[in-house]
């Protein structure tokens, strides 16, 4: 490809709208542009490196035997209502009426779709494991769209589905997937790490995030230094560090605290560390109110309580309905004397003595509340937000922090979908068979931010050889002279021939923007074909990673050029 | 791939909603399965020959020097404002609001947004020519969506843009993409017809539509036998047949003709054969309404009248328009005394005498009308449809007519949205240049199915070796047995690493099952291994589109299939 003859609109400053690197290198070095919030076209380079990325993902599906299919965009609303998830989904569904008045999201992952084909085509065991996946435009109206490609409205996925007889059949596809995911984002260039997740509106059981340590994601990963475990903050356990319990048990004391709502106003107040609070949150769940109690200095984490609590959807409650439950003002609630709700309290409360919490009357708290004499809660459990410092679950070892980008996730579903579509097969034994089901995704754009946030310095991008848009960019300088013009097509014909893809600088520019384009864009290798070189004999290769350059006559270049291409460097 | 581990549903019985071969076909073979009226999930077999399709159509679009790029589906309401489609589209163009309430098209088609991307990123006459091309998926809610993947309402397309400083440029390129798309679906096994066609919704002047012969097309092709002129009916030109002039001119008199409207009913009552009837016929149009005749016996083109008016919206006019403009009832409009208004009349009413129409007064025709006597049209024009038997617009032969599929279509859109986008770059002569543009479409999955309709026998689908989903089926008679199994894995083995495409009939099944299954899934070469054959040290060869046989010995198999998947035949 000659640039001359090629839409690359690079940009010397960085976009306003663009927070993190990898958007910022996005639109600078012409990958892609904005169309509206969250959505984006990629352009000849961007849609190159989406396409090898692509191509990554698509071999090594195939090597795990899933079958490429593709299903449509426009998903049934009658489809998402068998599943129920027409109404949890909520705004993040993109929805639409046809001309008809029918109903159909915009699908932002599949289950539904593929969990209706199964049980229309398939009648017996016979035909299981199957797995099949797709790459795909799909479709999240994100509130809040933001740095870049990452967190977009219109975002290509790749996303699998398998089907199983059993457990064991569930848990070896789920190795392998786990194994083609850990060689998908090594041949992508990408250092990722596996970490347990939660499963949110999509459901299931055993889920782990494949991430990117990186300052631009958006997950919290927590991590062993030791044993190496790992997980999202989301999901993951952890002791958390004791405080000391409070000493003897005293006289339980309501005290007037008038108009004092908050940790920090409490503890001002009565002279204690928010460590000795309990703080004392009000929800709404599928099975009516629930309370859970937390550390006043730690915060409760929503999918532990979820579990902890056997139900599938929790909302903060209304203000209205924390009134009632007891009887105060918000900001007043405690767990003594509050009956009538299931009460979950964190395992680090049970072994304080002499707390302090609301009253359940308004502008009163009281002190002294030892846990065991003075409430019962239903249960203790581990509903608390794991932070850095927090022992591992597994080790002890205290916990280390770190963002990361989610660049793929793997999920035991379970029977969540095909119970709810009816799937029946006829088993080995004569029995009914209800398969259970995986689904694996991979966001193919995002994967491209991760790669750019991983590989990129201040100068622009450093593609990995695997997944840039050329291998090879050939900069001529003084482009007007006939025997450089001449030399660089020689070159870049004869490159082309060896199939190696090759971006030629042909425009008319001063050597110096060529070279900050160049670095920009962030081909692997640079091939400088000027006067000075030529007189010499010479052209220069130049490594963008490293910037070590090597001299090579013109007519060994080609050659040199392709067995780097070829090579495993 | 073994088919015991595909999902590849092929049924015996013609789905009844399945009116056409190709959809019959395609759903019978299991290539794809319908999740809503005009929504498919595209399953393995059909997948696989889509991206066949997709590879050779990106192939050329390469050679031409297009840029593959990859815009949003959501298109924004505003860019559709700017261009005045959101309006003229209609209920074709599926619609949302996003959370914000901010409005959005499916793209059906990407002239606004690539024109606003060149709008923005553009800034001089040295980027042109400039084409970019994308593959993608594209949505019109079709009134009735039928025939499969024919019509429908979520379809795969290749749309292209070109950009140009002048006509040249553009008649230069777009002669380049006509060359293309004859290769493309040259390649792909397809017989096509480039006839001229009308531009439509999308605008413009010159355009091309390349079509299947096949009596489940839409499109009516009429064509010279003689000098191989081709056009469809929405824009055929052609001499319509003379038939006599009515003698002498007599004198004009109004007849009485209670509740006659049809030209059925005023010939019978009149004695008169339908030439001699004027039609007229009342449209609104952009400028107002507008008068059309054509002789009785025909129809007139809205296309044409369009065109003759100069005139870009044009529907059938109310009937309280039609009222108060002739004083009468609907059914009773006619040319004499008609004022106020402007009159299109066909060549053919020219040189006609003593004609009957509508007298403008309920319950009465006129007769004895004699054009330029008793009315003078605004213009006499092309504007009735041609049909099979009129005459050649270039060479006077009489044109034959047959029903064809659309599978491509090249347009020349001029500046139509560089204009109403305000496209402004700097000219080589220091002048601002409005760049005149090509746009070029081709549809993915309807070529697949016009190569299912032009490539079947009663027993299936015969695939052109260039889009096979496999080039090659195994079929095993009776793998129960050791040496069967045994010599089929390795010709599968072998044959794979060869890089030819097989797919494994393992399946547990009756010889006759799997060979009917072979034929309607329609691979171009079977090989059957079987107990008769093996004792004799053979394997057999056999070719889906004429039947021949081949017997070659099993370690000879796998070389003798290389040679012909590699061969031209």
């Amino acid at each position: 490809m000659r640039w001359s003859k090629a839409l690359i609109p690079t940009l010397k400053e960085t976009p306003s709208e663009a927070e993190v690197v990898s958007h910022q290198l996005m639109l600078r070095a012409g990958l892609m542009r904005r169309v509206a919030s969250g959505i984006y076209t990629y352009l000849l380079l961007g849609w190159r490196s989406i396409r090898k990325v692509e191509q990554i993902v698509r071999e090594e599906m195939d090597r795990t035997g899933a079958l490429e299919i593709f299903m449509p965009v426009l998903s049934p609303a009658e489809l998402w209502r068998e599943s129920g998830r027409w109404d949890v989904y909520g705004k993040d569904l993109m929805r639409l009426e046809d001309r008809h008045d029918r109903q159909f999201a915009l699908g932002p992952t599949h289950e539904e779709v593929i969990t209706d084909l199964i049980r229309r085509e398939l009648q017996s065991y016979r035909s299981l494991p199957l797995a099949m996946y797709q790459i795909q435009t799909k479709f999240r109206d994100e509130l809040r769209p933001r740095f870049g490609v990452m967190r977009g409205r219109e975002f290509i996925m790749k996303d699998a589905y398998s089907f199983h007889a059993d457990d064991a059949s569930l848990d070896e596809y789920y190795h392998v997937m786990y194994d083609a995911y850990s060689r998908i984002f090594s041949r992508c260039g990408l250092a990722t790490d596996a970490v347990m997740a939660d499963s949110g509106a999509i459901g299931g059981s055993d889920t782990h995030e494949f991430t990117v340590p990186s300052d631009a994601g958006e997950t919290h990963v927590l991590r062993c230094p030791d044993c190496g475990h790992a997980a999202t903050d989301e999901t993951a356990d952890g002791t958390i560090a004791d405080v000391g319990d409070g000493g003897s048990p005293e006289t339980l004391e309501e005290v007037h605290t008038p108009d004092m709502r908050t940790v920090e106003e409490v503890c001002g107040f009565l002279g204690v560390d928010p460590p000795q609070l309990i703080k004392t949150l009000i929800f709404e769940s599928s099975d009516g109110p629930l309370v859970g109690l937390v550390r006043g200095d730690r915060e409760i984490n929503p999918a532990k309580l979820r579990a902890a609590a056997g139900v599938s959807v929790l909302d903060m409650a209304a203000p209205a309905t924390i009134e009632k439950l007891t009887g105060a003002d918000v900001g007043f609630a405690g767990p003594v004397g509050l009956t009538g709700v299931r009460i979950f309290a964190d395992r680090s409360i049970e072994r304080m003595t002499n707390l302090v919490s609301g009253a359940n009357r308004t502008d009163y708290h009281v002190r002294n509340i030892n846990p065991g004499r003075d409430f019962k809660p239903t249960a203790y459990a581990d509903i608390t937000v794991v932070v850095p410092g927090d022992g591992c679950p597994q080790c002890g070892t205290p916990l280390e922090g770190y963002r990361a980008i989610e660049v793929g996730q793997i999920f035991k579903l379970g029977r969540k979908y095909s119970e709810s579509f009816g799937v029946r097969l006829d088993g080995e034994d004569g029995t009914e068979l209800v398969p259970t089901m995986g689904c694996y995704g991979i966001g193919i754009t995002r994967t491209v931010a991760a790669v750019i946030e991983q590989h990129h310095d201040a100068n622009g991008i450093i593609w990995p050889k695997s997944v840039t848009p050329y291998h090879v960019l050939i900069t001529e300088i003084n482009p007007g002279d006939a025997a450089i013009r001449e030399t660089s097509d020689r070159i870049y014909e004869d490159l082309t021939s060896r199939g190696v893809e090759v971006l030629l600088d042909d425009r008319d520019e001063r050597p110096g923007f060529k070279f900050k384009d160049a670095d920009l864009v962030g081909m692997p290798l640079r091939v400088t074909i000027g006067p000075k070189g030529l007189a010499k004999g010479q052209v220069e290769l130049r490594w963008r990673h490293d910037g070590t350059t090597v001299e090579v006559a013109p007519e060994e270049c080609p050659q040199k050029v392709q067995e780097w291409v070829e090579s495993d460097e």
